[in-house]
């Protein structure tokens, strides 16, 4: 299914141009338009899903093993020296149009990016209260 | 195969005690001894790849589908506002450990991360040479 009123449906489809860099049946690949880095890209479904909790299995699966092959191949292409496969979901967690996307991010010595958080320390007791929560 | 000299081949393999919140045949996911956020988790494969491009595609496949679901599970038991599944491939990425890992992190309104990078501003002509070199 589409959503009209979204633009990653329209990029997706063709109904906007886009700088493409793969497409199948399932998924295209363009290059983002605010990019951390050369050839950062977005894996975007065809079809209308908001995030990770959406996307169905199948899918998933699909698209993380395009990523995987696309970091190869862009890592070769480019000449990168790492890559970084970044997936957020909702806002808070830094999602910008709420249609799932994967961000391939080509990494390059001195690229002045840093994708990471601050670490926190938090007490063997607190570490096994959220493991208890979570089996 | 593991890797006698691997943290993440000890940790995955039970050697040395974690707080383990999954485990089946391929994977081990345990909390981040620093986490971003309570609940910030890493999924291990139990035989030794040092990143995505070593990965075999059936593992990726299952990994991801394993995120997707842990993504949901912990959402929903640590009441989340949101997810990023972030996967860091050589040091200039952020990988400090050179074992395949994928970053569970529940996100929290106000947690005080910010998992992001500065957006560029590349031409449009710069983006079709990097275009035309992918495709």
């Amino acid at each position: 299914m589409k959503d009209d009123n979204c633009i990653f449906c329209k990029l997706a489809n063709g109904v906007i141009p886009t700088n493409s860099i793969y497409e199948d049946d399932d998924f295209n690949v363009i290059l983002d338009a605010g990019p951390a880095t050369k050839g950062h890209a977005l894996i975007i479904p065809k079809e209308h899903y908001k995030n990770i909790y959406e996307l169905p299995e199948d899918l998933t699966a699909k698209a993380f093993v395009l990523a995987k092959k696309l970091a190869i191949k862009m890592t070769d292409r480019l000449g990168a020296d790492g890559f970084n496969i970044v997936q957020n979901n909702n806002e808070v967690a830094g999602q910008s149009v709420f249609h799932f996307h994967i961000h391939l991010i080509p990494r390059y010595e001195g690229d002045g990016q840093n994708i990471l958080w601050d670490p926190k320390k938090p007490t063997d007791e607190e570490q096994k209260a959220v493991r208890d929560s979570l089996i």
